[in-house]
């Protein structure tokens, strides 16, 4: 058994790894530290564990942490991780990183979109961007993940197949993303209430969103040229989800059925890539509540543009799930361990 | 392994009973019947399936379920049951019946509340009323189960321990129930339709609703004595839950710490009871997505009355996990099996 | 044209004030006060005024607020209004209370459930309980009032007819209310988080909640005695409503034709109220948006039992609007005025 | 007072019309027809109506509606209008169609798109388009007017400044909207359900969406040049409100300043356009309710790339609203009248 450890278990992506972590056959759940509620057992925080994971929280206390774990998921604010994982590193504990602090291959591009120096680049250095379908053998011999954004890996997975054929304008990307209210986290933020949030919707951060670097690093690597793109988030009215509907110019016609035919070379093998055929398009209801992506596009013949559309759980794929799927290839696990159950629907 | 049938497996109960089934470890599931979608994938009819479970939906053949299958849950609309499971039956299947045409021990009770002749009678006296709770070893020997409503199965855990203990004025029983829109099922209906559901509440079908029915039978059993009472349901802007605020006047004062010990008696060794300590009630987020029963109280002083708070994810415990668990008692399997995940909160 | 001034203007309930004035034909906007967004237009606060009112919010001052307004809203939390009301009460202004602070005939009641003393008691004794249908003459002659809380609204008036018919057994009532989450206000709780609050439901403060005390202190005197009942509320995932489902026992039988005469009878001449015909009952989205109360009922002839459903807008009927309907009646005017529109229904 | 009618006003946007026609101070509401609640009271289909508009809907007759309005609101489906509205049209009625009948310039056009003949291509031609910000003049002395799709007001409001100054590539224009659920109407398909709707969101008729060529016909006529351009509609879950998120490439430099100086002066002087301040933006909750159209926008430096978000109510100045804006200019009468109340907000 896998003796696991959660930093932050109690905010909403933090309770996701504990309760993909509890019903994983081959780990412990032995840590959950949490500064709001240590000293509160983590079901008086969420009852929906009731009976189910009744352990109470901690303070952090890296020795202990060190001593009863074998690795630590960090599911800390931006700026904090960075400062709390040496410790946990230089301790020998594998760690998976769910903040934005070790998902760059180049500090710089981290203190230019985060705004704060990163103090500990050379960790950065040893930290695996943990996108298992495009580093899934690197993640294997790392011991350091630098776990995607949500609106990243959504928007990432929709267009890597396109850039790494080379078949369209570089220069032409727009990705145009919807999110669900989880993504703003469980802080006590004015926009955050229900009644600010129900029955309408908004873009934020246009142009500025710091997801914007990981997906142009990510896609640059593929193209084997510095891209750079338009992102826009939104904010929709429901819990769980990202949908990214992502433009691209194609350099020559291609149909939609050859397009959907490049996918899936492209995603061969990867357990959660869904690649829908051509004429019917992923909804988030139809992986909500699981580790899934589901790809679909349409080709705009008029305007020769490709149109592609991609789902994930933001709190599963875009998060909690991607760890437990960097966990499973970190040791050695066949990658879907404990994942590969069907979202919800209703 | 448990070799599977659902008939109806493509309305919003039977589908829940594909998803529990299709991770069930002990299960196969063989056939899903479906007049509407046969000769379809399940996976095209509900997308959230895809990769795992792409079984082509069939048209209803008696002898093909009889040989391919030990047990079926039939999920049809009431009144449809009852035609078809005596042809299944007969066969020597296993028969669980979600509707409502097999939960009766006096046809006449059936006959008032359908307000229809019920055509196999003598079927009626071979089905067990499959709430787990209440008649776990009954059902252990039975070969037709007939699956408790939504509403009745959250009425009535929350009232039993009291009835049963003989503490209150069995006269004085108020249910008033608040369920998602699941439970008003797939079909074409302009109620069900978001733009009437959301952003706003209703009561309907006060004092004759069917469930009341059910109810009243199995508070009745345990109260040695005929029981009428007031269930008043009401339709929520969700998708899942039942929330069920039950009122009871005690014949003397009891502490609330007094009525919980009561009811952690009454539910001893119950995997999927969980009763709040005094002072703290369920919420339908605690339980959604999950096959466990919330139940917490509090005493009016004042009035010496007692009012029951308890929560219930319709699809699962009120349909389709019970269902499952139900199988697992038929099947001599752990009652909880495939079953203990908790629910997703967010 | 009123010279109208709203204390606490950017809340939720001060805000509903705000737009109705806006729109209200005989009355002048002058001052909104608020502490947090003084210097601030109310515009930047609540957008949807943008180039409708682009008023700036002011830091209290008594003297410009007497000097500037006829009438004053105060819709600021309980216990705070009764320390600033009686510096604008002083100077001659008509106020118009939105807390609990004025409600009450007997400041020992006040204090028992506020769990404070009240400061002026004499202030009390010249207020008037704004629940316009039954107290139209008084509220006419009166310089402050009290304006009911919003599951007052809906519950007394769903009740009244029934007391003061004598028709019910007093020791009888329950109330069952439903209430959407702008009732919990604008400030920052972990509860009120659209995440937190969508998709669930859960009952609150059972036997404890304040507006039961203004509920009996009404009812009771209807009733000619002293009346203690059951009040239950819940949130719902909806922004505005309150349902309330209330129960009584008949004290001989009556069908629901007469009971819907009786209401008829009980409320003539009211404008707002809409007794729904006997078989219909009414919906939140029938009155959403409206300052409407919509009531219909069925009796359960098995048990003698009446159930009363009503439906209020929590933000209008049961806040704003009754203030408002208030303010209407002590300057002589048409009580509808500026009232009458329709709900949105979508 | 104008006397007007409603045909299909128990659809969702004919009901809108109706309630904006009833709070209308210059028009008296004489004819509501309805096929399938022909007989009924409006109020019984619509219960926010009690007490405020009891009109019985009729069914159709042209004879009876010339003797009894001056005007009609056509809100049939497509196909269905062009063929009853010549039958009003030559009696001497003024028309303002809902549908897509007589939007278009060139019947070929909207053969393409509607995929049947235009059987009144003569009345085609004297129909205007009616977007009121940019066809004033001519709506004043038409008799016809083709109301704007709920997509295309919002469309081509946001785009129409840059297309107009010619400072943007008119080959690089996206429009990636989202919408509320009244968008679909209130026909009973699957998709419509709440179940289906809530917590999910999807992209929908991608290249295909019919409204594409109603806002390349406008903006096309602006630029002086034929215009093509990307135009993807998405469901999200939530009754009313289009934003829409639009791409375009500026040929040079534009501070946000800068365009939005721009694009107050374009529409100086037009009621219901909001111009957001550079660093602002709107959001759906901002114009819900209201005939407002929210427009703010962001420069991307580094790709010399606009982004313009537009927020319109889809209801109202997305059908309803901007049918009676355009009945206030048929009729000399204040373009605003009965139409410059807030929206809700809450």
């Amino acid at each position: 058994m896998i003796r696991a450890g959660v930093l932050g278990g109690t905010g909403y992506a933090g309770i996701e790894v504990v309760r993909l972590l509890i019903q994983h056959p081959e780990t412990e759940l032995c840590r959950i530290v949490s500064q709001s509620y240590a000293g509160k057992k983590i079901s008086e925080v969420y009852p929906s564990l009731m009976g189910i994971c009744d352990l109470e929280c901690s303070a952090l206390d890296a020795d202990d942490i060190a001593a009863s774990c074998d690795v630590v998921f960090t599911a800390l604010p931006h700026g904090a991780s960075k400062e709390v994982i040496p410790l946990l590193y230089e301790k020998g504990l594998r760690v998976i990183d769910l903040s934005g602090d070790f998902r760059y291959n180049d500090p710089a591009v981290y203190e230019l979109w985060y705004e704060q120096p990163h103090s500990h680049p050379e960790l950065l250095k040893e930290a695996v961007y943990g996108l298992c379908e495009l580093h899934r053998e690197e993640i294997k011999k790392a011991r350091l993940i630098g776990n995607p954004g949500c609106y990243t890996t959504c928007s990432i997975t929709a267009l890597a197949p396109l850039v790494d054929a080379g078949i369209v304008d570089n220069k032409s990307l727009i990705i145009d993303a919807k999110s669900g209210v989880t993504g703003a986290g469980r802080g006590l933020n004015l926009p955050n209430l229900f009644c600010e949030c129900t029955e309408t919707m908004k873009a934020y951060k246009i142009a500025t969103h710091r997801h914007t670097s990981e997906i142009e690093q990510e896609l640059s690597l593929l193209a084997g040229e510095d891209i750079i793109l338009s992102f826009t988030p939104h904010l929709a009215p429901m819990k769980r989800g990202i949908l990214a509907t992502c433009y691209a110019n194609l350099k020559v016609y291609h149909s939609p059925e050859e397009l959907v035919a490049l996918y899936r070379k492209f995603y061969e093998g990867d357990p959660f890539i869904r690649i829908y055929d051509a004429g019917s398009l992923p909804e988030i209801k139809h992986i909500a509540g699981s580790n899934y992506i589901g790809i679909g596009l349409e080709v705009d013949k008029r305007l020769n543009r490709v149109v592609v559309v991609s789902c994930i759980d933001n709190l599963i794929k875009g998060a909690a799930g991607q760890a437990v799927q960097n966990m499973n290839l970190l040791f050695g696990l066949d990658e879907g361990t404990g994942l590969m159950s069907a979202g919800m629907y209703l």
